[in-house]
């Protein structure tokens, strides 16, 4: 998908408000900034348990999102929606406002040149502004030259793969739900559905501190929940396999998380918890792990 | 409706084509101009006869137009709608074509922004810009004190009663589909729908000059000729009955239109030919016409 069929995409979705599609392309295109990605309608968790949002529209580079504040229109997060969506930790993120109450055509064009000031500040006050490249969206090399990884950075694959090597892998394909880390033997590569489906329920806090899994058919969750409760594999770095706001698969990375035993003894499923945001990345090491 | 109103509705239209939307919003955001209305999806005829189009963006105050053209779009002319919407006059317009094809979003951002130079050197051109103001839209009085309407000014009213008043008349509502001009026994101000419906087959050709109408029951419509062909009243000023962009009823002049016997004699339907598109106007003669 090139830029142009990018953007496109991302504005032909905004109409579920009757201003929304107006802000937002007022911002995209008076902003007019091709070298700076943007997502419409974009889920967000915060680490204080707020519940979650979405946003109308949201400029990775900068975290800074545009809510489009429209009168007698309830924040609806569609349930369903929500479920198998791809989420973002908006942290430390601004989200500026658009009020649509008493607006005039001509002070809401003034709120829309505001915003679009105030991103025009963000971006100027990074020093090195990498350009949108939608080819290296989902690109591996930089976590590997990082170090590291951290959820708080909104880190995302299209494939499980990726994620795997970015750990010390060189796989070509890997169609597993999990995979052994290679540097830690008690820790899994682990990429679930963090929402109810085909034989699993799964759940993700709203502040993605707790995940929870069982098996939903009976006799399977007993040898499940048996099978892992004295693995030696009790941490796990969890990649939300999730659709992105144009449908397409990603792999989100949520951190580091550890098998709380005495809660999963309680509750009679695994209860993980998160240990750590920020986790260390290897180059793959290619005599030892080639395949 | 305020502007905001009608800008929004106006905008929220454009999701036929791919990249119409991005495209339409692009130009009406920069170009910025809380005082200049547009129209999205306008359909127009030309006095050259060539068929009849629909445009993807039209500012009326500098008569350009703006039309996207997709690859592999044909220039589908819904039949359905176009017969029962409003048609401006687009002779002596102007129509900028964005192309698509092999387009990059910064190319497209280009073209969008040499529309706008293009329209902002238009309305820099015209030394007495009158802002856009909607409830003046429709107004009869600029007319009047013009002296005369011409149908190349694509002029228009929300309601019959305002077009009966620039004649003479002095009406707070009118209801029937015609009214004898104040001024010549020989003139019926008219107000068909110009298409089909209940009970009459009327048509206006693709450049406007020939009117014809037969009413569609047999025996009805022998009388209705017959009634007609001899009539005093052998000339017609036409406001064509239609719905504008947004769904609204509005009245649309087309100008002076004279029986045409022999072809109407020959074809046993009325045939009306234009013979001028512009008319004079007149105040209301409040002694005499005032209701």
């Amino acid at each position: 998908m090139d830029k142009l069929d990018y953007v496109v995409r991302q504005l032909a979705r905004t109409k579920s408000k009757k201003y929304e599609q107006y802000v937002v392309t007022g911002i995209v295109h008076k902003l007019n900034r091709q070298d700076v990605k943007f997502v419409t309608q974009q889920y967000v968790s915060r680490d204080n348990g707020a519940r979650r949002a979405l946003t109308d529209l949201y400029f990775p580079a900068v975290g800074v999102h545009i809510e489009v504040d429209e009168p007698f229109h309830g924040k609806q997060v569609e349930q369903d929606e929500l479920r198998t969506s791809d989420i973002v930790n908006a942290t430390n993120h601004e989200i500026l406002r658009i009020k649509i109450e008493d607006a005039t055509l001509k002070s809401l064009d003034q709120q829309i040149d505001e915003c679009v000031t105030f991103i025009k500040q963000k971006l100027n006050a990074i020093p090195d502004l990498k350009p949108w490249c939608p080819k290296d969206d989902y690109a591996i090399e930089p976590h590997i030259e990082r170090g590291y990884m951290d959820a708080h950075d909104n880190i995302a694959f299209r494939r499980i793969a990726d994620a795997c090597n970015c750990f010390g892998y060189n796989y070509q394909s890997y169609q597993k739900g999990g995979a052994n880390h290679p540097h830690f033997d008690n820790v899994l590569l682990w990429f679930p559905k963090l929402f109810e489906n085909k034989g699993w329920s799964n759940t993700i806090s709203t502040d993605e501190t707790v995940i929870t899994e069982y098996a939903l058919v009976e006799s399977e969750r007993h040898l499940h929940f048996d099978k892992h409760i004295n693995d030696k594999r009790n941490q796990r770095l969890v990649f939300a396999k999730a659709k992105d706001s144009l449908g397409m698969i990603l792999y989100r990375f949520k951190g580091l998380y550890e098998l709380d035993v005495i809660q999963s003894k309680a509750k009679n499923m695994l209860v993980w918890r998160r240990i750590m945001t920020r986790v260390p990345t290897y180059p793959a090491d290619l005599g030892k792990l080639a395949r």
